[in-house]
């Protein structure tokens, strides 16, 4: 185990009816704030009107942004930092998933700084204050309720980074389960898969000791699998989405990342897909992390295995050959095919229309953003990304 | 799984000579504080020392109280927050193990309080403030270092009762196993049989879907009673103490029992055994729990079935013959032989002596302080409380 310093104040509201606190808890904080949400799904269910009476129940003044989209983007972060400096601003909420999210904590580093908030997301320079940010989840997987975590769509420039600071992780997030039994199949699964892929980033490493956590990392796969294969069959079931409510929040408030060599290299490859095709986040990781673990098993084999046997059940039979690729294979062939089972692309072209010259163009962006090489696990350069893109053609 | 807030500030400082931080970090907080421990082994490590060097260094002044013995004495409490008043004192820095941090945390309950402290322990008043904490820990196992309670022994009154409230989880708790390698092996596993029990408290319920964190309690409870095996062996492998120190911090910072039904009456229990006898924690509790298993088990089976295979690996097919309740028992049975193994008792006649009256006056302590009926699990009235010291013994 290394060396770690973990600080997670953030406050969790969890279940039914704890809508109904957020005035009262935001009121603790600030009297102005920026109300900011998605493209209508907060509208529709009738929360977001359950927030705006709350906020005016307990006398907090609220200016709205909404429109945040999918791969929040850089020019509204713009527009919401522009409106708190001049409306004295000192607090902002989110209503939404990991976009509305996100777009907030820019927006929250961009307001006391003088230069260009994207400074924070290409390596420019380092936030050193931030407005505090609270949010009522409405879409669980990105994990941003609780992540000291943002990541952000340059629109102008086609990329998609991130900047990752403790004191961005939100003061209080609420998080009711009963607003996510209408998100349709497909994109919860998608919130799962990136849940998962939150997991295996701080899974897969060649530390010794990290027995704790790694069957803390386990524990949460198993029920993320559990409960995806279960909701397909009954999406509104109240139960099973707390499940994957809760899993989600753990898979990446780093609670099982502490003391961890962590990869990432999947997130970075994945990041360039969803920014140049537009893609939803978690489907992209679908296709990358099975190519990318199929390139690097090697480096631990045995780690390979051992998530074959906790997580997925794998034939320890399977090495009566004294074959121990074969094992790892195995593994990776049966969270492939669970990929598959719940809807997932784990191929380029089940995702979108990649074009001659486009996965060098990603592995070329890759490069620029995160830097040559990437990936805790094993280090990979320009061409290691490019054969991982092939790999998942 | 039930509606939960979940708040956990406590920043952790993990690994070795994260010690030499603690001056910087208190400088954070305060000028003038109270630096309380124990009896002499951190003095001995020559871990006081480097605090003291630390503190000066940082420029903040300290006032010495040590002295906490294992099961902390309101007296020593009451000295501290004179202590306190006396030299306006505003911030209380524990370096110890659960023992030093329990006292600290009454101290600062104490000092912005105008009445007794005990009050706190004695359900007749609730906590409106406390002064900050913050812990050097040197024994893993109460998990007091990022939990929201504290216990303390009443001398006068033979009493041992405990005061849970948020606002006291340590601002900062600094955790090197490397003090931890000198601790004796009997004195270890006694820590990791309170934190086992933590979780079992948190474990034990009928509740349904808590499929996240059953896992992680099983998660803990299974890598708990790997490394005691161990560490009997290599008592000096840091790698072996780093896993123990922190599966005893998420043990009882209530990461894994948010959102269930908790049980505490083998600890409530256990509570009276360490009044009367003064034995450590966590070898009442290694008496306590099995017999507590054996009087409910029947409340529900399944879950002491689900205990049996998922951590312990108890043989399935034991239900070959479709008797449930034996599959059951051959998971409390290997729960009670694993204490046995690492050395706990299991029966009070290897702990105390128990005269004639003594469990009828537990009882009764029992039931005046934690109420009639205890329990999350099953409901437990005097008689019940009786029984179970009884099947004990």
């Amino acid at each position: 185990m290394n060396n770690f310093e973990l600080y997670n104040p953030t406050r969790i509201l969890f279940g039914k009816g704890m809508e109904y606190e957020v005035g009262k808890r935001v009121a603790k904080y600030s009297k102005k704030i920026l109300l900011h949400y998605g493209q209508g799904s907060a509208e529709r269910s009738g929360l977001l009107n359950i927030v705006r009476q709350s906020l005016r129940e307990a006398g907090v003044e609220f200016i709205e942004l909404g429109g945040v989209q999918p791969n929040p983007r850089a020019s509204l972060v713009y527009k919401g930092i522009e409106i708190c400096k001049k409306e004295n601003i000192d607090f902002i909420l989110a209503v939404g998933g990991g976009s509305a999210i996100d777009s907030s904590k820019a927006i929250a580093f961009g307001v006391p700084y003088d230069g260009d908030f994207f400074d924070f997301y290409s390596n420019k320079a380092v936030p050193k204050a931030a407005l505090p940010v609270a949010t009522v989840l409405t879409m669980p997987g990105a994990g941003s309720e609780s992540s000291d975590s943002s990541v952000i769509t340059n629109d102008e420039l086609g990329t998609k980074t991130n900047c990752n600071d403790e004191m961005i992780r939100p003061v209080f997030s609420i998080l009711n389960p009963e607003y996510t039994t209408t998100i349709p199949v497909y994109q919860t699964l998608c919130g799962v898969t990136d849940a998962i892929s939150h997991v295996l980033e701080r899974y897969f490493n060649n530390d010794t000791f990290e027995d704790v956590t790694d069957r803390m990392c386990e524990a949460l796969v198993r029920s993320l699998m559990k409960y995806a294969r279960l909701i397909i069959k009954d999406p509104e079931n109240y139960d099973y989405r707390s499940e994957i409510m809760l899993a989600c929040k753990f898979a990446h408030d780093n609670t099982v990342g502490i003391g961890r060599t962590q990869d990432w290299a999947s997130h970075n490859l994945e990041h360039q897909l969803s920014a140049l095709y537009d893609v939803p986040h978690g489907a992209g990781l679908a296709v990358i992390t099975p190519a990318w673990m199929k390139y690097v098993y090697k480096t631990n084999v045995a780690k390979f295995i051992q998530f074959g046997v906790r997580v997925l059940d794998i034939d320890v039979n399977v090495g009566s050959d004294n074959d121990l690729d074969k094992m790892a294979l195995a593994a990776i062939e049966k969270f492939e095919a669970f990929l598959n089972e719940i809807g997932m692309p784990t191929r380029l072209s089940q995702l979108c229309d990649c074009k001659a010259g486009d996965i060098e163009k990603m592995a070329d962006l890759c490069v620029d953003f995160y830097g040559d090489p990437i990936g805790g696990f094993q280090k990979l350069h320009r061409d290691d990304m490019i054969a991982i893109f092939q790999l998942a053609e």
